[in-house]
This record gives structure tokens, sequence and C-alpha cells, in this order.
């Protein structure tokens, strides 16, 4: 370690691991937790704009409701949660950031094989904001590729939980970007698209009406806000299965993720979407997404005062 | 860290990670690695009995069949992840060892999402002899529940190669538990049993015929050996879907895992298979798996020597 206990370096990032903030580069967890031995966790991602947590009392409530869901204790109450978040970024001093809390099974005694033995272990960090699309990307819009690989059903994992499984995703990534797409979404083997590696999909179909799917999808907090955005803009919109032929037909699509918001889609499958260009309603929800970032209601600002202490 | 560097306590096991040996307690990957945030990873698991690897070879060749499938690179060719695990032994002393190889995507630059981009890292560990039944539930027989819960599908994530999507065992298992059993098989939603937490699954039916799963399983290596030694003892076996109402109509079920290599089970959802004592046929089972331990074309011993000096 060339770092000084002293002068710690947080600038790329800062986590909270083993009950200690350390900077991101030196985060580490055991490779012995279950966490990574049976990708036995539950996470979330809420992210900091302009110096405030956006929706953070959103994600801590679907945070806790994953964790109830598998069965995961983060040991501490959403206030504590909220507090260790704060100070991750507090410490990079990132005024955008991407900020993720995790809970893992951690390990039951040796020779048990029992997660209800483990002691659950909880852990954060704050890095800069990530971004599903590149600057250039999100000017042109993504070109997104349809893919056969299908995505983990519910009834094998529960999609309303957030979970690491991603394995489904990766592959289908990989096969994308060797055909020249840029992202990709899943398919649920019945026809219908249902997610992509970190997204929500909606499209704008050839009757004008949004379409986001309804099962086999994790109930993003970015696609709640489309959907409430919708509603705020009397969109009208559908949360239904979505045909992939529905998809093809539509008139704009667009992504929707805690990394960028609203992201355009233009090509779907090597043909453009409509006339290939970002499309009026993707361009006003866009607008209007990055709006309420400065609604009082939605915004959490972060205290990066110099006099901040550890909790 | 109270362990002075120049007496490491590897007693308790040895891990290569970052590509230095350290003690298991000391192990730690990086949190930001994609092989935890995204359970994109593959692994195997080897077994030292007596001193000496079984199956060596058949690991080290599914670990790269599996690495291949999830287009992952574990950097080092089959001879030296051999020295790795080796070595991981050999500083552990252990005579009886349960031994895990890894390869984790790592992380592309910041800012990509491209895993084609990220430098994979390879990682190993030796750990005391992991059973999947303690030594009571050996002579009594496993209780066993079939969960609704259904195993991650094909179409989702190919289960030949061995990875940590394991949500859906370890919700089954906990129901499993909760339930008063001791472990847990799941089903592939059309009525089959298919696999358990870490062990594929046999039945001597109702006709006297062993039937295995042949679809939505890991190719177990014990697997394959219960396979081969069915052939050399001239025992009828099938290799096919198995309804979980001929499993229960059995007379007699087992386990095949390389915790533990034949494990009987003598009650399903709680009802007896057959007498509810373990039978003839798992008996010889146990038996000849335990002696082909001693075959010196499936054992590879270990050098323990003091003089090992590391590669």
């Amino acid at each position: 370690m060339s770092a000084q206990a002293a002068t710690p370096d947080y600038s790329q990032g800062a986590a909270y691991v083993g009950g200690q903030y350390v900077p991101i580069a030196e985060a580490r967890i055991p490779i012995t937790d279950w966490g990574f031995l049976r990708s036995d966790a539950t996470y979330d991602v809420v992210t900091v704009w302009d110096g405030a947590f956006f929706r953070l009392d959103a994600h801590l409530e679907r945070f806790m409701a994953s964790c109830a869901r598998f069965r995961l204790d983060p040991g501490l109450p959403p206030a504590g949660i909220a507090e260790v978040l704060a100070q991750c970024v507090r410490l990079s001093g990132l005024r955008a950031a991407y900020v993720e809390m995790i809970v893992t099974r951690g390990q039951p005694p040796w020779g048990s094989r029992d997660p209800r033995q483990a002691v659950n272990q909880f852990h954060a960090f704050a890095v800069p904001y990530v971004w599903i699309a590149n600057e250039a990307q999100r000017a042109r819009g993504l070109h997104l590729a349809v893919s056969s690989v299908q995505r983990i059903p519910s009834t094998s994992v529960d999609a309303r939980a957030k979970n690491y499984h991603w394995n489904d995703l990766t592959m289908g990534l990989l096969g994308a970007l060797d055909g020249g797409a840029d992202t990709v979404v899943l398919s649920d083997g019945a026809g219908h698209v249902v997610e992509g590696p970190g997204f929500n999909l909606f499209c704008v179909n050839a009757q004008g009406t949004l379409v986001t799917p309804a099962e086999g999808v994790l109930e993003g907090i970015t696609r709640r806000t489309v959907i409430e955005m919708a509603a705020a803009l009397g969109l009208p919109l559908q949360v239904r299965a979505l045909p992939a032929a529905e998809l093809r037909g539509a008139r704009e699509v667009f992504l929707s993720s805690s990394g960028g918001g609203v992201l355009p889609v233009t090509w779907v499958d090597g043909a453009p979407v409509g006339d290939g260009a970002v499309g009026p309603v993707t361009r006003q929800l866009v607008d209007t997404y990055w709006a309420w970032h400065r609604d009082p209601r939605l915004a959490t600002p972060v205290d990066y005062g110099p006099d901040a202490g550890f909790e």
C-alpha cells in the first residue's frame, strides 16, 4: 500500500467495507463471502447529481424490500444506510456520483451450509457518475439489439429484488457488441422484450402510446420516474407485455436507467426507429428527467462541509 | 494484520489472489470486479483426498470449457493452473481439501461497459474438505425436499458452465431448511427434478434402474463418476428427464457431489424412500467411489515436500 494512512486518496471514489471507509481502489471483500461464491447478495444504486441524491427515499425503500425478499439483513436502518452513503460521497468530494449499497450473505461457520447461520455484511461505495451511454451515443441515439438469450425468469429469481445474476445479460451484451450494436435487450422466450444490462425499456408505439414491459423486469426507480413524468405530461402509457415486433415498429424507443436517466435508442436490430433520429417524446422526457432533479421533493442535498466527521 | 509477513498462517487454507499466495482469511477480491458486481465468473472445484487430487484432469478440462463458454480467460494453461492449485494445497498442508479455481471478468476501464475490455482475473484457494452432508446425515441419509423454485433454465444461463448463479438454489434451500429438511432439489417447471445446491441427483427407480436428469444440470464430475461406476458394476442407468413422482416412488435416492461423493437420501418430502434406510445400490456406489480414489489413473498425488518452492 503506497497510500499513507493519514492521507488516503478518495478522489476516484470511496467505499465502506468491513465497517471502514477506504479508497475505492482498496475496497475488497472476502473471497469466501457467499455474496461472491453464490452471488448471494442484493444491492441498489442511487445517483448524486449536482450535489444531491435523486430519489434517495425510493432507492432505500426498494433496497430494504430486496433485502427482505432474499432474507438479507443490512444491519442498519434506512437512515443509517443513508448516512454511510452520504459519507462515501462526502469523502470522494464527487458532485455527480454513482452510489451503490450492498448486502452480502457473508459466510456461515466452516462446515455449515445453512445460509441462516451466516452473518450478513453491508458494503457501499461512491464512484464517479456512470453513464449507460456515452455522450456521442446519447446525441445520436443507441443502437439496440434484441437478443435470443432469455432473461432469467421470475420463477427462478425474483426480478423485483435487485440482484447480480447477470450472466444472461452479459452473454447477450457480448453478442450484441460483436454484431456492432451498442447494447442489448433480452426476451422472455415468448416473443416479448423485457430488460437489458442496467436498464428498463420503453417505446412510443405506432399508435403513439408509451409502452414498457410489465413482467420479468426490475421495477426501476427511473422506470417509475418515466411513468410519473408521462402522467404529469399527459402522455398515454401502458405497462404490459411488449412484443419485439411492436418494438421494431415503434416511432421512438428509449431506455431508463439510473446510469443516465432517459437514453434514446434510434436503431433496433440494424434498422432505424422511425426516421432514425431522436424523437420528440424522448427529448421531452430527457428534459423533464433532468428538470426534476431540481425538485426539492426528489433531491436530498449532500453535506460536503469540511467539518463533516466520521459517523 | 496480526500475522507477520515471515510467518503467515495457512492452516485454515491458502489462496492465490492478485498473483499472490495469502492465508484464506486474508484473501479478498476488489469489490468493483464484475465477478462480484455481475457474478461474471466461472469456477470449478477439485478435491484432494489422502494427499492426492481426484480426477484433476477432468476438472481442469471442464474449467477450461466453462471459461470458453463465458469468454473468460484464466491467463494460464491447465498445467499452470494445476501448479497454483498444488501450491495452495502444499501451503495449507491439508491432506483432504476442497480446492477451487476461479476466473472473474475483472473490470473494464472506468466508463466502459464492454466486457471485452476487462482484464480477467484468476484466483484459487484450498480449504479443508467440504462435506455436503455431515457424518450423522451420511449415516442416516439426508432428508430432501423438492422445491417449487425452478432452476435457472439453460435458455438463460448455460448450466454446463459452472457459475455462481445460486439465488434459486439458496431460496429453495432456505425453504427446505425452514420445513425441516436437510437440503433441496429444484425443478424445471415441467414436473421434473433437476439439481440441488452443489450436487446432482440420482435414484434407483421402482424398476431398479438408476436414473439421473439429462438437461438443465451441471455435468458434474462426480455425476460422471457415478455413471462410470454404474457401467463398471453392471448397473442399468438412464440419463433422461426425471419426474418428481418417479423420484418419490424410488427404491433409493442419492446425491453426487465433489463435496462428499455419493450421499444417501432416505426421505423425500417427509416420506421415507423405500423402507427409509440407506439402500444396497447406494452403499455399493459409496464404497466404489472411495475405492476409486486409490486408482492411480484418477489420483494425482500432491508433492508436500518441505523444499517445494513458489512457482
